[in-house]
């Protein structure tokens, strides 16, 4: 418990950032650098309170409906950094987001988890079946997501005018999957995640029971100030790139990325800190299967309507292959059953070398 | 019981259009697609006798042989379509049929006995250790036939030359493979199969006995039946295919593959209906690893006597990664142990994404 | 124990050929052909002393310094091989007997193991989540290993400048990796492996004590050996790859990698003989990993100081799909639990097929 407020103190601490952001932009006319740090660290603690908001509002509201919510939000901070860059017509940076979402949520994020858990507990176990349920719907969410982009490599050139119409077409199905997989999780087998999402409810419902006007508020002022820390963020990424050397995929795949789920990162770290893996593994998966379905399609199909032109889904071949590799890895892993720290450092190292590759990639 | 009838009897409905196709083809000369559409048609509940009067003469000549007669003609039907293929010359067509099998077994046969199994039981269980074993096994054979496409992909116009005489060798290799893969299911591990192929014979012996020489009749003539709607449907495929724009590896993968294995596919599905979820997915996944160890190879070695030049075993490069996807999912699922209706939503999802894909592969 | 003494002896006949090798080379100036064949040979047996040797000594020095002995030098006939290699610029060479080393632990020698034991035993079981926490941390090691020749793929010609750096950049984190898995066998979690290796150690317990200062003056005997008899080995290599018509990455691939692992290679089928599957496909994913993580980059680190140019870990494509499908198919074998001697046919099947596509590469 008093971990649990340590963390959540940080993150309030950072909050200090979003006043920092707003002065270093309309006040000093600061470095892009400057602005675009200064933003990506307010975000983090904006994210992670829209987070403890949903859930209140989502324990007021009822199981079914609380369900729908906290899956339609739980990604809400990301999906607000990659509107606004799509407003920009970014959408190498968009897409990049994306397949770095689903990157760091099972390598860096469940990395994590299992090397702190593997710390403190010699050996942790999860429930084999849930995990490797998760994960095969992962592995056939991530599919549809990369076969507009390996139609473009088989095609070639001569594909590029139907990519645009295939990528809609494919989005369909698969934001149809997703509305189906809500039928799933909230309908027809609740009970298959209510007793993982069991244990954080208790801790949460064990403290002093709020009001359902006041996480309201707090949801919409945490969401405002994400949407105006995006537009700097955006804003002033690309001045940020070529001063830093890095390009807009590396940018996407590895910082936006991490700012934008950092706050579900900490929780999922947390419990396997309290050696409740099932949860840990459960959020990683389930957050990465959400973007493939449900993001993923909703910012392709917001293209046709807030962006200069519409989005596709073609990635480059090195995202295919980083999101392949890590969603087979989260196969993988879930199918053991047990983890330890030596899992988590190897995690750790796929990714710090994915994210070599991404950094070098020529611009 | 009553629900077998009825499926055997809107298959045996179908027959009609045996006449029909003829008709339509010496009667009326109509339209190549009309002939295509009726000779399609006709061929699936042929299919169905096919595999019918084979487990009725399995039965009668014993265990052993009756094994490797179900074994060696349950792919009989795609079998005779694809020869008929290989004399007209279309081996992409052929080649397009043998990994349209292998997917659509996987994701369409799999994914509706998913879900139609799913709709009415909650969850459904499967013994794990045979699934995976099969599973196994269907990974290493579907390498085996993708390495010719990989090498060429590798090796580059230069081994187009030498790409005949690989395909050739690994195909004897693969062949050899099946044969020991008959000793091991019909001699030294008979056992490990008997349990699951017992629940059908079981059924099929509570029916009235029949004479042997009724079956070889009806096997005779349903042969006789699909070698002719195979001519009109290869006959009329190029016309068709022009006229509605479908590409030749789409018309192989999708229909011709559909058409071929649609009589199996039913009894998958029936199976999973009947919460016999082991023998469902050993249809599946045994019919996919006898598509790549027999079938394939055969044909190969046929195209040197039938055709009018040698095949090879060169797939597109969407074949490969569709096939891959497909056999890595059957290893996912088989070591799953239970399924859910979501499971079997999602199977279908990439394989109607895959077929978008091949739909809009440029000719 | 008979048949232990058996393999041994026939090892020790083998080394015969040192002399003969010497004589060809020295003594007849033999063609390269009779060179190359009598060196590799007369390798296999000093591979085995050296193993031995090594064994012998670990047992001396207690358990954790004796398991960082066995760890470090249990591919070292491989790695002296590969030295010479480098030295004399062979870089494509050395590279291949890395992949091959990998290809060849998990579908020869387990391919072996499963067949000879599969045909002693009708089934063989072995520890589930031992053995798939082993294929985990190898998928996540190889992945490391190929990333830059993905990015190669990827990145194209451009890239080639970078190459070398990012090849160096991962060498150190694969490194770092390993140093960080041996604290975890030999510190925190040993007993995981303890319980593995304790059956090999038992039975060289059994006989007769042997004093420190023998098995040193042995294991540098017989590793000067495996020096002397490589240099004439790589000495030799070109001419004699030339006149049969084979091509570099060949040799490396299967030639190299079965000489230099041919001793490990003998145990881990015994082992199997025996039923011990659990030390037999410890045997092969261990020691494919150790490749991955320590002989790769420390060979890597070493091109920088003794060879004529800095190496890279750029592998071809047909490697990076053979080491892929290698370890996948070892993490699917290892979450059966059960192993069967079809299993093994397959997994040959797929290495004969290999090594039929290395053979066809054009030069």
């Amino acid at each position: 418990m008093t971990r649990l407020f340590r963390i959540e103190n940080i993150l309030n601490l950072l909050l200090i950032f979003l006043p920092i952001a707003l002065l270093l932009e309309y006040g000093l006319h600061a470095s892009p650098i400057a602005i675009f740090g200064a933003s990506a660290i307010a975000i983090i603690p904006l994210a992670g309170l829209m987070g403890r908001a949903t859930e209140q509002i989502a324990e007021q509201v009822g199981e079914g409906l609380g369900g729908l919510l906290n899956a339609t939000f739980g990604n809400a901070a990301e999906l607000i950094i990659a509107i606004v860059a799509l407003q920009a017509g970014l959408h190498e940076l968009v897409k990049a987001s994306i397949t770095g979402s689903i990157i760091g949520n099972i390598l860096l994020v469940f990395g994590l988890a299992t090397l702190y858990g593997g710390l403190k507990f010699e050996r942790q176990e999860f429930n084999r079946t849930a995990a490797s349920l998760g994960a095969t719907l992962l592995v056939l969410s991530a599919i549809g997501l990369l076969i507009p982009a390996i139609f473009y490599n088989v095609a070639g050139e001569r594909a590029l005018a139907i990519e645009r119409e295939l990528s809609l077409e494919i989005a369909i199905v698969l934001m149809a999957t997703y509305l189906l997989s809500l039928l799933f999780a909230l309908r027809t087998h609740r009970h298959l995640y209510v007793g993982h999402s069991a244990a954080p409810e208790e801790e949460l419902s064990g403290e002093h029971p709020r009001s359902f006007r006041r996480p309201l508020l707090l949801l919409l002022a945490a969401t405002a100030g994400v949407a105006l820390m995006s537009e700097q963020l955006v804003g002033a990424v690309e001045a940020t790139a070529e001063t830093l050397g890095w390009n807009e995929v590396f940018v996407g795949v590895i910082v936006v990325a991490i700012v934008g789920n950092a706050a579900e990162h900490s929780s999922a770290v947390l419990m396997a800190g309290k050696n409740k893996m099932d949860i840990s593994i459960n959020i990683a998966v389930g957050s990465s299967m959400q973007i493939a379905l449900f993001v993923a399609p909703l910012l392709l199909f917001l293209s046709y309507f807030i962006g200069p032109r519409p989005m596709d889904l073609l990635f480059t071949t090195l995202e295919v292959v980083a999101v392949s590799i890590s969603v087979l890895i989260a196969a993988l892993i879930s199918q053991d059953g047990e983890s330890h720290w030596m899992e988590g450092v190897q995690l750790l190292a796929v990714y710090v070398i994915l994210g070599i590759a991404f950094f070098n990639l020529p611009g």
